[in-house]
């Protein structure tokens, strides 16, 4: 599903990306409440009807237009899981910095609160996200470099969960040496070091 | 500041509970974009000059419901830091899993995104929250049990930050043996064994 970004775009597909553009961009004005498909139709510059033979719901759009803004990264193999791992990381510090990502995961987080059905779209979303440190987790552990016990998933939940944190909670910047520290206390290893 | 549960209510305090109360109750029901002074008013069957006697922002007035939905635990002090340290994550998922506080904190979440302001109050109740915590992990850190180099703030991000990921992001449930195995991964101990 990953397209190439040179790839040519087929016509419907720039369509598709106009529209999801189209609902980013009231969901920064307005946020959550202001997402309507009657909204997003006039944003886009298209009829309702073609929106809703793409997607069925609101939800279903907020959920693309979330899994837009996520390009997902490939999983590193240095041979060593520290560097694997602080990589990851640091994309993934950048993505809260510089993307739409923090905002939508924002709105995704409250409107989950109220709506079942959003809060398992939003899990998938999230397991997802974490295939590439499970696999380099799980490449490191079968090769020995981390104890045969390890558990990559809640590793995992350690290594991203104090950049969640940091960003949405405690509101405090994330400084580049946090990465190599959260690595170092959660793996018992020094990246790059 | 913290009240007793045995003390007389004065008036006013009285008074005071009934619209946070409200407050709480809008949130509920309408969430963030539905808490204006006039909805709290009419549910607490108040004036609005009285809501703004007290609250002169309605971001004013989240901050203060957000506060009595969480009642600081005090430090314990076992003089076993991976027992103090399994007490705190124990009350704190009981917190989440228990109360309305994670509601309001992700209408929060959320909030801030847009609002500084509001931000700005969200990582000063954060720090207040973190601050049985941090004493416990400084006291270890000073009597030995913990090394002489430890940073208590990154250590509290490591151990607080897996559950708000958890509960927020993943959507996924937290099994009672999550505290300890977090535990015995950050702090290198065992909590209890």
């Amino acid at each position: 599903m990953a397209a190439g970004a040179r790839e040519p775009i087929s016509r419907g597909e720039g369509a598709r990306r106009r529209m999801l553009e189209a609902a980013l961009q009231v969901l920064d004005d307005d946020g959550l409440p202001g997402l309507t498909m009657e909204a997003v139709a006039r944003r886009a510059g298209a009829s309702k009807a073609t929106l809703y033979r793409r997607w069925p719901t609101v939800g279903a759009l907020l959920v693309d237009a979330m899994d837009a803004t996520f390009q997902p990264f490939p999983a590193p193999d240095t041979g060593r899981v520290a560097d694997d791992v602080a990589h990851l990381l640091a994309a993934f510090v950048e993505l809260l910095d510089r993307t739409r990502f923090p905002r939508l995961l924002a709105a995704f987080i409250d409107a989950a609160e109220r709506d079942p059905e959003l809060a398992a779209l939003h899990a998938d979303l999230t397991r997802r996200r974490r295939e590439p440190m499970i696999a380099v987790l799980t490449r490191a552990r079968d090769r020995g470099e981390l104890p045969a016990g390890l558990d990559p998933e809640v590793t995992t939940d350690l290594l991203t969960a104090p950049f969640f944190y940091r960003r949405f909670v405690a509101h405090r910047p994330i400084p580049p040496e946090l990465v190599p520290e959260v690595v170092a206390r959660v793996l018992g290893t020094g990246a790059g070091g």
